[in-house]
């Protein structure tokens, strides 16, 4: 315990500081299990054996990430699952409202989706101290797991133009319930929110980085969908 | 491709055992696709957030295995996913046949279910070329993944001793579908049944020697039922 302790950063200190890090982590640790849950749910949906193994990489991937968000939240002191009970709700209630009914929109959702979550994860990382920084950012790595996703949603609408209007329209819709499920996490977590705001001796966002911050979300969304050949 | 050639071992130029050895590695490959798909199945059943991530943790282990099994199968000049066909039916038909109706179930399935495959696979794999063989060996390590299940599968018994017969029952029922299954791939893939029979310049099995490997197996899956304080 002790040796655990001592490797905890000076920052840490601040138990309200450290109580807004353990919600953070633990609200990506549950976002990589429903990852999980649902990369393992489309994969059903996959059209050959080869693309079922894909998504299952994938979602092994996720889970090697939160192994790692694990063990730090129980180096904090929080009983990891118990952390991530506040976040389940608006977590599952996302996926239930974004249930993709095929093959192409399960793609498009974790390109769109998870990019969008890792977005805005790091966005909340830059102001933390190192270690937190760190490991968020090699948390949130391979999200969307691009190229696969990219190459097989471009060829969809090669072989079929009509496929790009349908899935734009749910690109559009997953990003207007990311925010709304957003918002209810930032309104039921203080803590969390407070992260954003900044504290006494550490640099917040007022309401103008707020919003260059929404702007640069936004524009990281347009790009995804860009990428696989979707208007935003 | 020259270079991926050279590692293959000498014994792989007889056309024959070679295509015996890919049947064997993609019905093994095929096996940790099928172990995957179950886990993260029966983990829809998990009574804990907590329950529910050991399973994912089961499966992400079985993905590890099939990655290098894959690359092995392309090695050897197959295309994997083509390999694993002649066993989708078999394995599929197994799982189909045996699947759980609650969570003890399901972790009695991966505990028995896998013991006993991975024992029958290691049977197999002594009697070939060293580099399969650890192969082989190093992709059954952690099956059925004992320490959780049997803790989980013990502490149920303790809290209601009814549970022990119902769940001996079900381990009788998966000993039997599994010979079934095995029976049915041994009788429609020769060059399979052709490497525990032996060759011209390898040992293989006479009749006694098929009788001493049943034994074994029976007496190892005896033995996990016991762990698990189940009469076989």
């Amino acid at each position: 315990m002790a040796e655990s302790e001592a490797a905890v950063p000076v920052a840490l200190d601040d138990p309200s500081y450290r109580a807004a890090v353990v919600d953070l982590l633990a609200v990506i640790a549950y976002g990589e299990i429903t990852a999980f849950d649902r990369l393992t749910e489309d994969a059903k949906l996959a059209p050959t054996l080869e693309d079922k193994v894909a998504l299952y990489q994938m979602a092994s991937i996720e889970f090697g990430h939160l192994t790692r968000l694990r063990d730090r939240l129980a180096q904090l002191g929080a009983e990891p699952y118990a952390a991530m009970a506040p976040f389940v709700e608006a977590l599952d209630g996302f996926h239930q409202h974004t249930a993709p009914s095929d093959w192409l929109e399960g793609l498009v959702k974790a390109y769109v989706g998870d990019g969008l979550a890792a977005d805005f994860y790091r966005e909340i990382a830059a102001a933390l101290d190192a270690d937190t920084r760190d490991l968020i950012i090699a948390s949130l790595a391979d999200a969307g797991h691009s190229d696969f996703v990219v190459e097989r949603v471009k060829k969809a609408i090669a072989d079929d133009h009509r496929v790009a209007g349908r899935l734009a329209l749910w690109g559009r819709r997953l990003m207007g319930e990311a925010l709304s499920q957003a918002q209810r996490v930032a309104a039921e977590r203080d803590a969390l929110s407070a992260l954003l705001a900044g504290g006494v001796d550490r640099p917040g966002m007022d309401l103008a980085a707020l919003g260059r911050m929404f702007t640069r979300l936004t524009e990281a969304h347009s790009q995804r969908m860009a990428d696989l050949g979707l208007e935003a």
